[in-house]
């Protein structure tokens, strides 16, 4: 029993897209897995880019990619039939296909078949592997960090990545650790922890950071938000199982209500971390925060430094946005390492 | 889409049971919905009784038997063979088989196609409907009673029973909400909440206990407790989604650690009442504890009588055995509708 495994390295199917912002799978993994994206391979048609060299399925066969990732999303979630042909094509050239989108692709008769006939897998990172266990509380070896947020999508997963860098980047034994599916196709493994059922979600979370040397650390990825009135439950069983001995608080600036639900305020960051100490001490009692990162994108430069110095004034933590990095980024390392 | 939905009345099905321990649901069937069972049967070798009339199945469809529920399990949780050929005399004499078994009903070929050709129904109450959306966090109408606890499995089913039973008593309009398979069976309806997705455990509590008019109570089963590092994240899915006015502490006397866990020492009840305020104003700012509902089962009525009322006073609420009932469950509800 483990986390998905995904076959790698990747040629990045973009489909038909027209625009960025359905190929964020594609610029996601292009951005934070170069090395594993060996092409990237759009119908006619196609105006987006992730940046890679086009390749066919054949050529990027030939060069010794394993999997066909989905790199692009549309409205309904769903594969349209003019991607058949060239799913069917790669499946046909040797690939596995690799799919986050909701509709899984066995489905799909077509794909089924081709699949079938061609020996190879069709992988839907939303689908939890079976046999996850129910949680036993146990603390397990090793150390261990979790991105916790005010709200989801502010940068959880980019906050998780970067210090995992960071980490490595100071010769600290470390390893990321996804529960999106996303982050799972970035780190090639992981757990899709909104799609487990409740009763072994903290089970989940405590097969996805596996007992691990005293200097090891696992930079785990957060999911939620313990003050989201629909996710709470993906957040405290990541929290549970996780069992970190630090944590850093995501938040967005200029953020002031929950996404999705009308008529919930955001918390506060002191809330957030109050909260995540009482209830993440079950499993951890050593737990504590680390500092905060902060998503300054709506600001230049000489905005988000100053947000920056008057938040960690204000709270008494070190504050950092990833993206920016730089010496309030090495601080923010220093505190999660102290 | 709603919860599972039952068709009763019930034929309970005992099997070959020979230890009471093994047939906990049909005795709390006949115990709670006595007036929904219309009999049992028990193969040959069966040593345990429900205190039902014993029917065959065409005795119990001429009276008007709608479902056969499986009231007993086995070790494994799964459907033995021995059981197969009276499974299927029920659906051909036109029963629906109710299980609340791990095993799918549909998963036995015989059962399948005896169902198929009988045109009835196998449903799991384990099982989830279909389409259960994300939770909006809206405010509904109408008032809620959720019961939590120190711990699983030490009475938080029987005190939402007792409690809905006590409100109707008194001819306040209230219904018994069911969120576990054996309660499920008792209602007839419910929301089984341990095997929902994660994404969607607060939206599956949120269509449990729907608008109701303003005088209305949904007295709703709680699961597991905040403190629990498996369960917690059922407990704070049912608490978000239920957003309840009212609550209720559910512990046994003499228990000081976590089922099930090892390491695990019982939350304080006090503990337990600050947690579930502090999460549960998320979605019902107004939130407050009623009183304590303690399972003196391992003492006698002098002592229960005793620790009641010396926990009474210690904690400054209410307490009561439901199962003793009298004046402090009297009080209980009092402060329950105060």
């Amino acid at each position: 029993m483990g986390t998905l495994v995904l076959p790698r390295p990747y040629l990045l199917f973009l489909g038909d897209a027209t625009e960025c912002g359905f190929a964020k799978t594609a610029l996601g993994l292009a951005d934070w897995a170069p090395n594993l994206c060996l092409g990237e391979y759009g119908l006619p048609g196609c105006t987006v880019t992730a940046g890679l060299p086009p390749l066919t399925p054949a050529e990027a066969r030939s060069k010794g990619a394993r999997a066909l990732v989905i790199g692009v999303a549309n409205v309904g979630g769903v594969i349209p039939d003019q991607w058949m042909d060239a799913l069917v094509e790669a499946l046909d050239a040797g690939f596995d296909l690799v799919s986050g989108m909701h509709a899984k692709l066995a489905s799909f008769p077509r794909l089924a078949d081709a699949a079938a006939k061609a020996g190879r897998q069709l992988i839907d990172v939303r689908t939890p592997p079976s046999g996850i266990p129910i949680a036993t509380g146990r603390k397990r070896s090793g150390k261990r960090l979790l991105t916790v947020g005010t709200d989801c999508a502010l940068g959880k997963k980019y906050t998780a990545l970067a210090i995992a860098d960071g980490f490595k980047a100071r010769g600290v034994n470390a390893d990321f650790r996804a529960s999106g599916q996303t982050g799972i196709m970035i780190a090639g493994s992981g757990m899709p922890m909104d799609s487990v059922v409740s009763d072994f979600l903290a089970g989940a979370a405590e097969i996805l950071s596996p007992d691990a040397p005293q200097e090891h650390w696992d930079v785990i990825e957060g999911q939620g938000s313990l003050f989201h009135p629909a996710y709470a439950t993906v957040s405290l069983g990541l929290l549970h199982g996780s069992q970190p001995d630090v944590f850093i608080v995501c938040h967005e600036v200029g953020r002031t209500g929950i996404l999705g639900v009308s008529g919930y305020s955001l918390p506060s960051i002191p809330q957030v971390i109050e909260q995540t100490v009482v209830m993440g001490r079950l499993t951890n009692p050593a737990i504590r925060c680390a500092g905060i990162s902060l998503n300054t994108s709506s600001l230049d430069a000489v905005g988000a430094a100053a947000e920056i110095d008057r938040l960690s004034t204000e709270l008494g933590y070190p504050v950092a946005d990833p993206i920016r990095r730089g010496a309030a980024f090495e601080r923010l390392l220093d505190a999660c390492l102290a």
